[in-house]
């Protein structure tokens, strides 16, 4: 990537306004009047992509440097699919505190905080702090992007074959930063129930072995109490949703409800192969190009950022999240089939739709600052 | 500004590469071999712009969002007069402690560091702290590039009228950052005397109420042992340069030796007008774009840090500036008079000369990683 002049500095004159004496008006009117900073600089149009490497991929802890790559290609999609600048941020400490004090004082230069890669649980906590330090948004994508999308590709597979949300039990296997983030807001779109699932089996309020984040989980999912094992829960189960980076036997599968779905999410192998689920199940997705109902993030960050940017919001509220997965959802709601209940990365509908209904909903929960 | 991709991203295979699952193979080579990270992606062409918004221009402590605009300001100077890619970051602390920890942290993300409007004494100390924690360049230009051009400016000076440099005697106005920096780069140059002053006048080892920065001045300038004020010190002088934004009357300039050289560089308004100092020097600059001989200091930073990124320099030598100077200096050379003793920001030689020497002299002071 590269930094490009959306001015030209071709003489003296323009020289004399882009740097000194001209800049020094431009500063003088910020210093009286701040908000005028989003008019006259860039803060408003880029996003930081903010890593501490230790949850790259599937890699895990692999440093700083070694995730810049990442943080990179996340920069240019965000350009590419949404209008934003973004500046990649991989930072040399993997201590909370000091994570968020380095994010806080960067703060003036950018418009929005995109966490990335950064491992469970000081992801949600890291998240929660910056919230509530920084009137600029903060979203980690690793939860809310995976989360807005699955819920979406979760609406059209219920519209295509006529169930209610309400109706429907899923299963998450994965209780990371994907899985705590996906069950959240499932239970927010009125899914009927979640149970979640870490690699002891389900995240139950009897297990006396969770931290915070899973504690905070057994609270709001699982309504029937169950425990055991993952394929306890899975049978019977509606939807499946895999982050867990593991695998699932094909017996488990075979117990599913009819008509349940199957999001084998974990790259680049998915707990089961989507071949193999087909045979169960009405609707299979994963991560992957390379088959059908490819759930892929890049269908929600750049539209979020970029609708929450449009109107300045000061935070992204799960109203918005949600509005992001409906409107993502509706680009395909009239073309549905078992092999596409969520839209190309190509569909160049999607950014626009995204952009638009995140930049609404942000309007009508208060927080947009114009 | 804005930010550019430089791969296109148009299909679902161009987005594997740039994304997941490509990227994990990037970032395992960098993870194994880590100084695949400057080959591999942007570090090695992007310099972090750090201020804390403390000493802005003339300006002073507007804040970390009113300096922004000269910080997007001076990456886009970096961009177009050196090639080299730069993020504005303003943040939100002036402890020096924190500024430290905070580039530290950010390091792993940039090849280099330009400090910007920070102010003096702080300035100082932190870009000393910054240089023995970090192995990339880091460069306050507030100090280092108004120190290279003026000794450009001088060099040809001396050379327009005949002058040994070892025969000047100079007398600096203003001891924040350019003034130290400026006698830094004079003694280094071999200038016969530096004097600088100041608001109470000689700074002289005589004196009790020096901060550390100086008393350090003072060990090495002021060799006659001067005391007294401004106007004691220019009596005779050679050369003038003033940093100072305060006035210097007419009649101090009258009593400067004969062909003297007066560098007036407050900007906006020069210290001395140079209608009035042209009455008694021989040469006269300023800092305005409006006047002959401008001393601006975009005739230095981007070509400092282009050649210094280019070479992977770990650190930004005084070799290195005074090979920056003296590039500076002669790409005019064959070419001088009274009214152009430094080349102009738009002269196109000016940035592949001083790349190339400042490439040069890291390799010859042993900091170049290739």
């Amino acid at each position: 990537m590269a930094v490009q002049a959306t001015v030209p500095v071709r003489d003296t004159a323009d020289l004399s306004l882009a740097y000194t004496p001209g800049v020094a008006k431009v500063c003088t009117a910020i210093a009286e009047q701040p908000e005028l900073v989003d008019d006259y600089t860039w803060k408003s149009q880029v996003v930081a992509v903010v890593t501490d490497g230790s949850a790259v991929l599937g890699l895990g802890d692999i440093g700083p440097e070694a995730s810049l790559p990442v943080m990179e290609g996340k920069a240019i999609l965000f350009k590419q699919f949404g209008g934003v600048d973004a500046v990649p941020i991989a930072l040399d400490t993997k201590d909370a505190d000091e994570i968020v004090e380095t994010v806080v004082r960067l703060a003036p230069s950018f418009g929005g905080v995109n966490l990335e890669d950064i491992s469970a649980p000081r992801c949600f906590e890291i998240e929660e702090r910056l919230k509530e330090r920084l009137n600029i948004p903060v979203f980690h994508d690793d939860q809310h992007g995976t989360a807005i999308v699955t819920l979406a590709a979760l609406r059209n597979a219920a519209r295509l074959t006529g169930r209610a949300l309400g109706d429907l039990r899923a299963v998450i296997s994965g209780a990371g930063a994907a899985g705590v983030a996906i069950a959240k807001i499932l239970v927010e779109a009125g899914i009927g129930d979640v149970t979640v699932c870490d690699r002891k089996g389900i995240v139950s309020a009897t297990r006396d072995d969770l931290n915070d984040v899973k504690r905070e989980l057994a609270g709001f999912t699982n309504k029937a109490g169950r425990s055991g094992s993952l394929e306890d829960a899975m049978a019977g189960a509606d939807v499946f949703i895999g982050v867990s980076g593991g695998t699932v036997p094909e017996p488990a599968v075979a117990t599913m409800a009819e008509g349940a779905f199957v999001f084998a999410m974990a790259n680049p192998n998915p707990e089961i192969h989507p071949d193999v689920a087909r045979k169960y199940a009405a609707v299979v997705a994963t991560g992957r190009s390379d088959y059908p109902n490819q759930i892929n993030n890049v269908l929600a960050f750049p539209g979020v950022f970029a609708g929450a940017l449009q109107v300045r919001a000061t935070s992204i509220t799960e109203g918005m999240k949600l509005a992001a997965a409906e409107a993502l959802a509706a680009v395909v709601a009239d073309e549905l089939s078992a092999e596409k209940v969520i839209p190309s990365p190509f569909d160049e509908r999607v950014g626009p739709a995204v952009t638009a209904a995140v930049a609404a909903a942000a309007r009508a929960e208060g927080v947009a600052r114009r």
